[in-house]
């Protein structure tokens, strides 16, 4: 049994090495129309850009630094690809203690993520292969 | 300018050696409660299970046929991992003639999907890495 039900899927992470034609792409071929401004996260040595679907969002990420995990994504998937799945969760540091008391690995520390919320990375190793992440789910959700 | 917008994300596909095993990740490891019987696609010989997030589905596929697309997958990547995402499109032959249109490579014909509903795949060569599906919005919806 699980301390916490599986909450909505906060985006699909996207690994890219130019957030500028993944944009064009997502716009001109599947028609998005809400796409967020592109932002730095120097923690991580990423820019990231939200686009909205109805019911979730997809996250694109290119990196601005080869020492950045998604440098390392792209040098095996040069044209990009899915690199994770992220989950909501009520609280990150409930949510860290129930996996760790099941024997998950979490990659690090809790830290802020992308949408100004603590996020944690479970190992794929543990989840089929899928980099999960786990967010602590936004004040201002939206859907 | 695309013909269509982006529609909802109706699942996120994710290739496993093992649904039962995976079953037990999503339902032990991250508490999923709504996880659907598996069943077989025959045409595309692989078993599908779908879990639902309270605003998408997971869609796990297992291959029972070596010459199933996703048994080439699962040699590339022998833990799984995200294999799709797709997105739903009010009706599918607008959508792949306005795909088609714009250049796009379209995997087949349109044919059922593990929901019903008529679905193609995008190369993903034209997507950034990504392979996306393209379902017309099943009938009964959810969420």
């Amino acid at each position: 049994m699980s301390d916490f039900t599986l909450g909505r899927l906060n985006h699909v992470g996207i690994a890219t090495p130019s957030i500028e034609r993944s944009i064009a792409l997502y716009r001109d071929v599947l028609g998005a129309t809400h796409i967020g401004e592109p932002f730095d996260l120097p923690a991580q040595g990423v820019k990231v850009c939200f686009i909205d679907t109805p019911n979730t969002q997809i996250e694109l990420i290119e990196p601005y630094d080869d020492s950045s995990p998604i440098a390392g994504f792209l040098r095996k998937n040069p044209a990009g690809g899915q690199h994770h799945v992220c989950f909501e969760v009520p609280e990150i540091h409930a949510a860290v203690a129930a996996l760790k008391a099941k024997g998950v690995t979490i990659l690090g520390e809790p830290r802020i993520g992308a949408h100004g919320t603590p996020i944690v990375f479970i190992h794929p190793k543990d989840m089929g292969g899928v980099l999960v992440e786990v967010m602590e789910t936004p004040a201002e959700a939206h859907g």
